[in-house]
């Protein structure tokens, strides 16, 4: 179990539900653009927003965007430690730093300082494109290398009595990543914020966060995620979303199941599958519904069964399961509307 | 080690690459046009196929299917111990049965003594969805009712001498499917073929696909892969490859990493990568290729010196690598190009 912090009201660590996080790649400067794209983030299911603070023309548009923000805003800082304390006292719910990149120790503990003041967490965030070179070469793995990095700045916050910390430990190299949280997992107990950086466009960034998330996610390991597109951050929820999904971490959420239709299917499953998860997507749930459109008669009937609503189809028929009873049968024509009406009852 | 098996010319387990499988979804006795998704799969990157026996007037179908396929063929047969037989006498270069719904053991032993005969591979399938009614209330977890159902069907076919096996346990679930893998894993030294069942359409298919069959590969489990969408199998390969990707297990690849714009992005990034990466897809290589584009000094520098060729953007300036070395500072204007240029001459 990891210690509990607290980013504005989204507690992470804990018990807490995995959150999910994102990044505006609006002009920090143009506020009224940055918080437009809050909050469609916010409305796709983004629970934490990071903004970048690039240099002190950020700092006045970065205090309005806090105040207006339907969600915690961390700032994101690189180099230069007087825009850390501004952002503080300009009201960030978080920080992300590297800690090996702000400058002295001495201006290091001013903002550790601040930040316990005014009970503002940290990130530490170590990515393997901007590992110290004191780091690089006398340890065997990358991933080894930003463990150690990361734990010895751990070392110097708690000596400072620090102790509202995040970390990260993201590489473009996926198995780097998870081999770095892996470790780092059992050195400490401050929640982990996970994250594969650099992933690239949509389809190949979604699959490598896939499995970089996913696979800790699978351990037990991560307290909130995420994803990286080089991509409308929209699409970054949305990849967060379907992880969360994989595992049922997400409420109110609707899971289809539906086979790879093959020779024997005799329905155009494809069209069935797509038009009902179309029709449900505009129904809000109130909780979790698992539903399974199936093909044929094979593995059909066995995870129609399983489902809350299942419907297995055969050479002319559909059969309709419901908490695993065969409740009717139906002509195929008429499978969508009847599923679509049987889940909105449910 | 897992042991060696052979699908036709392609060898699984041992030393061999992670191979791709895929499985058609016209109708077997359409020969032209399964031929026809055949070579568009083959075309993707599809190293073996599997077709399904629907019924006797699959047969002679499959007969021609086999003789004129560029890859390796499988039969998928389900409940029809005949159907495997005349498979097999088809020139199937494997089968895939699920032996609890195949009929009684004295039909199972000729299926296996014919294989036998013939040096025809074997997959020992369980779903989730298909498992048999004996191990579904005994056992602690789903997947371990999995592995000892398979584990059963594995000690009759060597009680029998036949070792040319593969086993697959797929689950729609992703945390049964990746706990049933690691299992069996420990159990025995048959190849393993990977993927998560029925995980619906594209998109979550992708993600679901991703986590499962990716956590296995990035732990060393695992010698074949399909994923399963209700979708084009075509974007099965898609999938299949990025996720092999992701741990550099494809030869004459393109890696691109590059970084999710944020504020302190100056070049309209997103358009840039996916430019180039639209022009770089169209190249063949002859070796893997790790391109990064960067949109700002924070990880660019580090990044972009890590791959063979790379670009970090500052505000005004493009600054390109090669192999480490910084080798010219442009225009942004002139990047696409440019980095196109350098990377044909690689």
């Amino acid at each position: 179990m990891k210690r509990e912090i607290f980013v504005g009201n989204v507690g992470i660590g804990g018990n807490y539900n995995i959150s999910i996080q994102s990044m505006t790649s609006t002009k920090t400067e143009d506020v009224q653009s940055t918080l437009n794209q809050i909050i469609d983030l916010q409305e796709e299911g983004c629970e934490i927003i990071r903004v970048a603070i690039t240099d002190r023309s950020s700092l006045n548009p970065f205090k309005q965007i806090v105040k207006e923000s339907p969600i915690p805003v961390i700032a994101d800082i690189q180099f230069d430690s007087y825009l850390a304390l501004k952002s503080i006292e300009n009201g960030a719910n978080g920080i992300r730093i590297n800690p090996g990149n702000i400058g002295s120790k001495e201006k290091l503990k001013e903002i550790l300082k601040l930040a316990n003041q005014k009970k503002v967490p940290i990130r530490i965030g170590v990515n393997s494109g901007s590992i110290e070179t004191k780091y690089k070469n006398h340890i065997s793995s990358k991933s080894e290398a930003m463990v150690e990095s990361v734990m010895d700045k751990v070392k110097f916050f708690e000596d400072n009595d620090f102790f509202n910390i995040k970390i990260s430990l993201k590489s473009s190299n996926v198995k780097e990543t998870v081999q770095a949280y892996r470790i780092i997992d059992k050195k400490c107990d401050y929640p982990l914020h996970l994250g594969v950086t650099e992933t690239g466009t949509f389809f190949s960034g979604a699959i490598k966060s896939a499995i970089g998330i996913g696979s800790l996610l699978l351990d037990g390991i991560g307290n909130t995620i995420r994803v990286s597109l080089t991509e409308d951050p929209i699409k970054e929820i949305q990849v967060a979303k379907e992880i969360l999904k994989a595992f049922g971490l997400r409420k109110n959420e609707l899971e289809i199941i539906s086979c790879p239709t093959c020779s024997r299917t005799t329905v155009n499953l494809i069209s069935i599958v797509k038009e009902v998860e179309k029709r449900l997507n505009k129904i809000k749930l109130n909780k979790k519904i698992k539903v399974a459109i199936m093909g044929c008669e094979v593995n059909g009937p066995g995870e129609a069964k399983a489902a809350d609503i299942g419907i297995a189809f055969s050479k002319k028929r559909g059969y309709i399961f419901k908490k695993g009873e065969m409740i009717e049968i139906i002509n195929p024509d008429k499978a969508i509307n009847r599923l679509v009406e049987l889940i909105e009852k449910l």
